[in-house]
């Protein structure tokens, strides 16, 4: 690592606006570099470049080290790299302070306060100019680099983005394998010098895979210092440029970013003017701020949507748990050999088991209606489900032609009678050319059927053959299909896409992703016990996962004979989770007749709501536990929900988060106390306390356990 | 070579329909093989397996070898080779003999007359099936693979495709460098054995070009035996496949089939039941039966279109060769970085030579109109074109958004006022992701504003990057934009696109494509004196070539000074070329104002039709000169063209296609006795004659001469 030189320092404040800040700012000046401190002080960014031009930065929080110097640029494609040989031409300082209200959020209000520093660099040998913006938050440090105009630099291909994060140790990290394809594997807890040692095992099976090396992490990367600080590095509107991942030297605990590259190796393919996604590294020393913390949102431009009232979260039931656990099918028929446009489905003999028939289909919708739950899903009412895995075919859906036995016109007619919307299904096996063919009329044909939502998939490998599901093209892709959604006023919920960076804010009917484990795996051998206890420090941080939580029959065998899979929680935590995992789309992804079977728990589940007014975070430590409790939006009722890992653990809290002197009624969704995620995850107690501010709770909370609570205002 | 083996031999005609045919193939029945007869006899296929169990056939014409034997076959990925270990399992034979009438053709009605033999061979070890289906013609022989549906073969992935072409010796070639991205070289003729001599000259330099290898080469492939045959090498019905071309062993001359690359570096991706495109080898001791043929035509399956009336054959004139010879510009303005959605158009200084602004268009529209000439393109009529090329731009044009100069509404009414279509021009730089987003909305925007044509565009490398111009991927593309464009009633006219295989007949928008190096190479250094003798018997095997004729003034820089490139034809020869040179689509290519120099030659333009109801050839030998007649649809006129290679030569042709007895004035566009390409283009005589069926003609053509003749019934 190389040592920040001396270098002229000054710093300049350029109006009355940022006046305060440059105060601030000499007051901390320090010797060796350019300094930027976050508005409440707790944070120092320091820039400086090296004695070859290197830009570098550092980061403290409250004086510690979050960032060792750390070293910044590029490498491109047959031209020179853009990491040395810079000069300091200009520095320009801003504050900003506002608060917006987002279309729909965890919160009512949204405060976005930060102080701004840019360089502009100037790289004499071949007169090219970049500039690298910094925006300094409470909560964390945004920047990116920016490109203007320029005659030297037009068109350019990415090498490499070169981008560091020189951590202060060997921190404890709760970390996913790096890779091109899939963010869908187990979280691995372990100190950054054991990554290495745990690598092959992290790398289970997927569909469509493709690791990138023994050290390499996914962001958003949680880690834990051992002096007590939590850090969190992501990325913020990423557009048009490859995902990063970040590699590993665990000699020295330096995280250098990876870009995914293209189908030819390349990183991303660039013209100026423009600029790179938001780089992210969120701090405090307590746990519980980087979950409220909305610098990610915050580094996202506000949408330019002018009508949203279209936008409406909800919670939804759906024709799925069931072919996810064995129990029916999405294909319709048991052939393995079908293409589109030539096999007459008529002919076809049904196998009897294909989930999304319509007498099947109007039973959720009936459970939906009398449980007041806003929309129902159908996976599997497209012709194609017999060969759309793992045979990389092109044509492989057509998103418009159903089975024979699902009936869209007679189903849009019987849901809209009964008052509930329908959520289309797009599963597009990775095929993008294909999606993009049918995407028009795709999304024309919900409109004309009562759908205002797609769930999309794109599972297995990318076409165009050799790009990968994070790589430019791809990115490209996703974001495309939000925006063409948009034009037709249909929300989007994607799988196997692309981390979320915050691109909800622009675009607010990109409403949750998949993009890691979610329950599904419950069916597929099952998620560790502390899965729940993580995402939200991990997944969540980029915006709202599509978790499909609420999951009552733990035994997957009762539903499917042959699948001996079994949910890692206890029942309480699946009511907790519509809390914890907080998603404006929440699936109520059990079977009717399983929550028929306890309806007093899944009382909570029609109470809780998907709008939020406040947040809170009462108790959080990433693999342990979290508690969360939220104020329903336009109500003065709150809902608590805490996730517990595989111990057994108290839950203190206090109600304090109330308001002053109003009674309230809590129902408490507990763990009984034998409740157990392995042996007995069914137990469960329901009681009845009067609550105010005062109040304050200590609640057992079982293994792979948790409780839910809602407040009700009297 | 393997020799071919001693084998079970049967020969069992199915039904009466094929009786005869077993009759005469009972009667040229051969000891070592099946062997297939030309319903003329002239032709005979043989086909056998070696004691591998490899597929092999051969060929003979008049008992002279066209192909010795030759390997059939493919190699999979990650799977067993379909290239051996085959036992033949059925055979079956079949006679057809159709009349059709085309949308569009050379003539009126086509003759589809062919024996067709079917073996259905087993691989025992993989339990595989796979057939391969010959259709021999009096003129040529066509087969293809088929994999029907089977339980041990379903998804296959190509590593290549064995077929071989054993030729009979070091024939004379006509031939292109293999290249998986242009067809726009020169045509070098020589002996098979002298290509790699002359490869490294061949491979001249072009916006996207990868060529193949040292005795790669492209199809169709013309060739001459010594023994005086003619014969010519191509496939029929490229459909979801990759192109081909061949790599020459040049010890043996055999040359093996070479499919175009994916960007895995992969041959194709198959799902049964499937087939190949069709292999064609077309086989004549008289050069003029390979421009007759319709072999090529009739592999290819009917059109499905049900109304057909939209599609109309027309000249046109265009903003077009001023731009090529580099008087005026594409482009609005002379900056060279402009992104869509960023740059405002309104506020870039006008360049001051941008081709297609409204007046400039207008004058276009005036001369068509006084002229009867249907139509008129604009090109460069779109925002995009300051950094079009070269950077590989995904969203680099969007097909809707015209320059400032540019009234799309204006030109609209103007030409509709006039009589006159507009022809679109859709340049998509290579980039179709963005082609094919644009594309539904770009044709809507044709409709809407009188356009019924669109000349497309692929110059530079194809995005999605790593894939080629002529893999299956992207000639997937291309007939995607013909039968998307056929949903909006749009005759398209693609360049820089696959070579074509037939497939106007099936889709009969498919107007003509470029896929060859047309006129503008005049104006880029000049084309070869023998070009135009060439290009009939192989660009032009496929289909109609959008060759952009008509240029009268042959000194470049008369219209751009700093371009000194010349054309390599005598005017006279220019007017030919509307003759020999076939398509529905001919364009008027030279700028008004040279033909108001010479009205007396334009006259032949104005009265040359571009559909005609039968063809005849009167004198051919490639690469030295070709004489066409042919006759006007619905009329008794004929039109004579006749083009030349660099050499003065005599052409004695005989009027004998006339009607007997009846009388005709021909008009004769002949070159000046002292006329030459090089040194007095322009000196062209015209006279007119009393012609009957018994009349002859001898008339000297110039070196890169020729002459046109229009023959008018009285």
């Amino acid at each position: 690592m190389k040592q920040f030189p001396i270098s002229i320092v000054r710093f300049l404040g350029k109006s009355g606006a940022t006046l305060m800040l440059v105060g601030l700012l000499l007051a901390r000046f320090v010797a060796h570099g350019q300094q930027l401190i976050s508005p409440d002080h707790s944070l120092a960014l320091t820039f400086s470049l090296t004695s070859q031009g290197a830009p570098m930065y550092a980061l403290t929080y409250k004086s510690k080290t979050v960032l060792k110097p750390s070293l910044m640029g590029f490498e491109l494609v047959q031209e020179k790299p853009l990491n040395s040989g810079f000069s300091l031409l200009k520095e320009d300082t801003r504050s900003f302070d506002e608060t917006w209200t987002p279309v729909w959020a965890d919160v009512s209000h949204i405060r976005n306060n930060y102080n701004e520093f840019t360089v502009t660099l100037h790289q004499a040998d071949t007169d090219r100019t970049m500039l690298i913006r910094f925006r300094l938050f409470n909560d964390g440090l945004g920047f990116r680099y920016e490109f203007p105009e320029q005659a030297n630099l037009k068109y350019f291909v990415l090498k490499d983005e070169d981008t560091q994060f020189a951590l202060a140790g060997d921190h404890k990290a709760f970390w996913l394998p790096g890779d091109l394809d899939t963010e869908e594997y187990s979280t691995v807890t372990s100190n950054l010098s054991e990554v290495r040692g745990k690598m092959k095992e992290a790398i289970t099976p997927n569909a469509s895979q493709h690791p990138i090396g023994p050290t390499a992490l996914q962001t958003p990367l949680m880690m834990k210092s051992k002096d007590g600080l939590y850090i969190n590095i992501h990325e913020a509107a990423l557009i048009n440029y490859a995902a990063m991942s970040v590699v590993l030297d665990d000699s020295n605990f330096v995280l250098t970013t990876y870009l995914t590259p293209d189908a030819q190796g390349n990183k991303g393919h660039l013209q100026v003017p423009t600029q790179t996604p938001w780089r992210t590294i969120l701090v405090s020393d307590k746990a519980g701020d980087i979950l409220l913390s909305h610098t990610i949102l915050n580094l996202n431009d506000p949408t330019k949507f002018q009508d949203t009232s279209w936008i409406k979260p909800t919670k939804f039931v759906g024709v799925w748990w069931e072919m996810i656990t064995g129990k029916s099918t999405w294909a319709y028929s048991d052939t393995d050999n079908v293409q589109l446009g030539v096999t007459d489905y008529t002919k076809l003999k049904p196998n009897g088991r294909h989930g999304a028939n319509t007498q099947n289909v109007k039973r959720y919708i009936d459970f939906a209606a009398a449980n007041g739950i806003g929309a129902v899903l159908a996976e599997g009412w497209n012709v194609g489900w017999e060969d759309w895995f793992g045979h990389e075919k092109d044509y492989v859906f057509d998103f418009l032609t159903p089975y024979p036995d699902f009936d869209v016109k007679g189903l849009h007619e019987y849901a809209a009678s009964k008052g509930v919307k329908l959520i289309m299904h797009h599963e597009t096996s990775g095929s993008t050319r294909n999606y993009e063919r049918f995407m028009n009329p795709a999304y024309q044909f919900m409109v004309d059927n009562g759908y205002d939502t797609v769930k999309s998939g794109y599972v297995g490998n990318i076409l165009p053959r050799g790009e990968f599901h994070y790589g430019q093209w791809t990115v490209n892709h996703f974001l495309y299909a939000v925006s063409t959604a948009a034009k037709y006023h249909i929300m989007v919920d994607a799988h196997e896409s692309v981390h979320m960076t915050g691109l909800s804010r622009t675009f607010p009917n990109l409403m949750a992703e998949e993009a890691a484990r979610g329950t599904e795996y419950e069916a597929f051998g099952g998620n560790n016990p502390d899965h729940t206890t993580i995402l939200p420090f991990t997944r969540l941080m980029g915006g709202p996962m599509d978790y499909t939580p609420g999951i009552f029959e733990m035994k997957v065998e009762k539903i499917n004979p042959k699948n001996h899979s079994y949910v890692h929680s206890t029942l309480a935590r699946q009511l907790a989770l519509y809390v914890t995992m907080y998603s404006p789309l929440q699936m109520v992804a059990d079977l009717p007749e399983n929550y028929e079977k306890h309806i007093d728990a899944f009382q909570f589940i029609k109470d809780v709501p998907v709008q939020w007014d406040d947040t809170k975070v009462l108790e959080a430590e990433p693999g342990d536990y979290i508690t969360y409790a939220r104020k329903a939006k336009g109500s003065d009722n709150w809902f608590v929900g805490r996730t517990n890992d595989e111990l057994a653990r108290e839950s203190r809290i206090s109600f304090d988060f109330l308001d002053p002197g109003r009674k309230y009624i809590a129902t408490i969704y507990a763990d009984a106390p034998d409740a157990n995620y392995e042996t007995n995850p069914q137990a469960y107690v329901i009681r009845k306390l009067n609550v105010t501010n005062t109040s304050t709770l200590t609640q057992k909370c079982a293994p792979g356990g948790g409780y839910a609570i809602s407040v009700v205002a009297q």
